[in-house]
């Protein structure tokens, strides 16, 4: 991307007062950048006029101003020297129940230049959304909550401008994107209604805020686009990913699919967008499954299993001693055990074929993924027949709202021109372990894309340009969002898709179960 | 004017959620005011945000909203049940320099309810505004004098809201009118350029800001409306009183005369505005001539003399003991010693006439106007020789830019429709008065209309009605400023003007001069 690829930095030259035009220093200032940006609005804090006068004649009226833009008109952040060189960031957010991630950018360019991420310290006070819902009605859980969240946002602003040698002073501009709940704590707004018939939030769009008014330690003037939601449900980290999979763009249906507590997936193209979300269950957010954790240094994401050894070969991020499994590595797995005759059409382990690596703790049967003496934890890292059985439920409800959604439109899975998964371990999804699961529709290999944290993804486009904030206003006003009835002929679909691959083989032609007869 | 005649009130009652329309709260309402409104775009504030499923469900979506406007959009500044019958005000302030004056409203009718008014205590800074602007260049200085008119105003309001048993927290809309500099100074903002060439505000168009960010104690969500200025010398007050006398609405051509420190003079109709402003001399203002005041009890505002026996008749505000004299009395007093024949066509008193009122102080002519015995001092309250040589340029400084602004756009005086006089001291201005000395020129009485505190009366339509807002910037763009230019035409004209009640007494036909032989 070219210098200034982005609207946000504008360097002008302005006239200098004359007793011919003794326009007053703002309206000199925002007359020059109206024309350059082509908007009749643009506003002007009062923190900002203070220091105005001094800056233009400092700088002989060559300035460097910030802009961001808000609902109805564009705002000034920050003007400078022209020849102040000072760094001007951006700020993209994904704002996750489990996990936030940070994305640095350079808001001329909205080149990335650093990410970093921290588990929701929301997580001391309950692990879901709905046991934070219910803590904000103790006196004082709101605010708690809000400044935990907060307080984890300004502590990892910190480190990341440290790394880039950075002040937090110098980021002019943050996109956040998180579910409605998250959305409502950060901005400490009750959370009460969305959990509760009809599942109200306080708001659908919140726009730009000041940071200095949500508690963000950065530049005092710096604005704060909220993703919008389209209700409780439905919520701005998945507005962020249909942005970022452009599919509100294409020509062709295509349909993006959020692998995570909710099974969230939209269908559509240039012409409507259709959105579906139903609870998935949680077995591939990790946090479920006894050695589950969310994606981490040392968490096994991938795994193969010899078909004739029936020995595991296992992967870790950055290649450290095995501490856990993330939910990518659940796939793979449940997938290798069934290609291998390991787990049969029901999910249920075989001892027969596991052998030597089954355990029954408790009375329910384990399998060894890594013995104690391979792993980080000096435990066996094992997945239990309770573990499996989740996973089929939730692949089983990913595979049903799938169904319906393209049903509620009369198009088959296969009819789709691209599929796309995102989820924040979307990127290590390998395609064929979820299709050999039957959690998503067989379909040639090359039509799935790997999104990876379409969020956050998203989130950084708000900052690169204006026009992508219109086109969040017309996603959020174009999706349907199908409430999914759960009704006898759900029932007997999800039913069906709780074998593996699937009741109806002739679903899935292309996966084909190893005849393990050891 | 019936209730709810202004569109700042608006009383809705909104559908419930529920299942088949999950629109959130927040939308929910702004959707039904925009409709109200006929406006697309309304802002709502965080702290709004945080109090509105409460305030919603509490009220059963039967609610009473406080709305104010803003450049580009209409804002929300409370909301309540309703049926809650707590008081809207709003607050119309005379930022004078000399004199603040405060109004307030009922925000529902535009009713006025109370006014008060206190002395500005930047005052004990500088009295004028070049010595304010000077202390501002010391550290701290702008800081002091905004604090300064801040917790004036921060006081007042507080006692003007207990006379009508008001909160401040019932305030959630004000409009604020002053001049450039009296303006920089209640917002903060440098003022240093004002004074220097070319002559630059910081801000011609400041808008609405939140009265938190200006320091003022009243609804945290309210709204401070603040009046455009032109440039350095003609400031919001006048704005607000070309709004208030509505020439700008006219057919047929008026003038609006502001008379004070400056002779400030628009003329024109709904086809064109042109401005003029020359300094006029202190002596106008009370504060020079030794007994000179601001309006104010005991002040001396009018007086007559009886061309007989040249007893001196004064009326004092509230009929209390004289304290000393207005600019109202000065202009009466300097008629009545015209006519009388106590001063000549200079101004010069004639000892022979005036008797035993003469006194000689340090050498200089002084005439007693009440002698100590009637006085509320003590003391004689005399009007010097000095007194009358500044109210003599001060007149003729008026006369010379009514000549010189008529002349610029082919006119003259006598074909002007009507002659709106204004001014803190306006409302007692005496044209008959003013005409004897040649201040305002000889038209028929009744084309002069006093129009009292044209200020407050613009700033007070700024709190009735958003149509107001709209002719408020119409009123700043078509204003063209006409650059008095002090050539030796000027000078001419100015010499010309200093007799009374001109070199040229044919421009005075309706001035006789009592032929006094006493």
């Amino acid at each position: 991307m070219s210098k200034n690829a982005t609207p946000w930095i504008q360097t002008v030259s302005l006239e200098a007062p004359s007793l011919k035009d003794n326009t007053a220093d703002a309206e000199r200032l925002l007359q020059a950048l109206k024309s350059h940006l082509k908007t009749p609005a643009i506003d002007i804090d009062l923190s900002l006029l203070k220091i105005l006068p001094e800056i233009l004649r400092d700088a002989q009226f060559n300035i460097r101003c910030v802009l961001f833009k808000e609902k109805q008109q564009w705002v000034l952040a920050g003007i400078a020297d022209a020849k102040d060189d000072a760094p001007i960031a951006g700020l993209a957010v994904d704002l996750g129940t489990t996990r936030v991630v940070l994305r640095l950018l350079d808001l001329a360019t909205g080149r990335p230049l650093a990410e970093s991420a921290f588990d929701n310290p929301q997580e001391t006070i309950g692990p879901d959304i709905l046991s934070r819902i219910h803590f904000t009605e103790k006196e004082d859980g709101l605010k708690q909550l809000n400044e935990l969240i907060v307080a984890g946002l300004n502590k990892a602003i910190v480190q990341l401008c440290d790394s880039q040698h950075f002040k937090p002073e110098h980021i002019y501009a943050l996109a956040v994107a998180g579910n409605t709940t998250m959305t409502h704590l950060f901005m400490g707004l009750n959370p009460r209604w969305i959990i509760r018939e009809p599942y109200i939030p306080v708001v659908n769009n919140p726009g730009v805020i000041k940071a200095e008014a949500l508690g963000l330690r950065v530049n005092p003037r710096a604005r704060v686009f909220i993703f919008p939601n389209i209700g409780s449900y439905f919520g701005g980290d998945l507005i962020a990913g249909v942005l970022f999979s452009r599919i509100y763009k294409s020509e062709r249906t295509c349909t993006l699919v959020d692998v995570g507590t909710n099974a969230e997936v939209v269908l559509g193209n240039e012409n409507w967008l259709i959105a579906c979300a139903g609870a998935a269950g949680p077995a591939l957010e990790g946090g479920v499954t006894r050695m589950g954790m969310t994606a981490g240094p040392g968490v096994i994401d991938q795994i193969s299993v010899d078909p004739a050894t029936l020995e595991f070969n296992i992967h870790t991020i950055d290649d450290l001693p095995p501490t856990g499994i993330c939910g990518s590595g659940v796939i793979d797995l449940a997938a290798q055990l069934f290609l291998t005759g390991m787990i049969d059409v029901r999910g249920k382990l075989l001892p027969a074929v596991c052998g030597p690596k089954i355990r029954k703790i408790d009375g329910l049967l384990h399998l060894v993924v890594v013995p104690a003496e391979n792993s980080a934890t000096g435990f066996d890292l094992t997945i239990s027949q309770a573990d499996l059985d989740s996973l089929i439920r939730s692949k089983a409800a990913m595979y049903t709202i799938i169904e319906t959604i393209t049903g509620s439109v009369g198009i088959t899975p296969q009819e789709l021109e691209s599929f796309y998964v995102a989820g924040t371990f979307g990127s290590f999804i390998n395609p064929e372990s979820a299709i050999s699961i039957g959690m998503l529709p067989d379909l040639p290999r090359d039509r799935y894309k790997s999104l990876g944290n379409s969020s956050l993804g998203g989130a950084t486009m708000a900052l690169q340009s204006d026009t992508y904030h219109d086109e969040i206003d017309h996603i959020r006003d174009r999706i349907t969002y199908l409430e999914l009835n759960v009704n006898q002929d759900f029932m007997n679909r999800f039913s069906a898709a709780k074998f593996l691959p699937h009741t109806n083989t002739e679903l899935f032609p292309s996966v084909k179960v190893n005849q393990n007869t050891k």
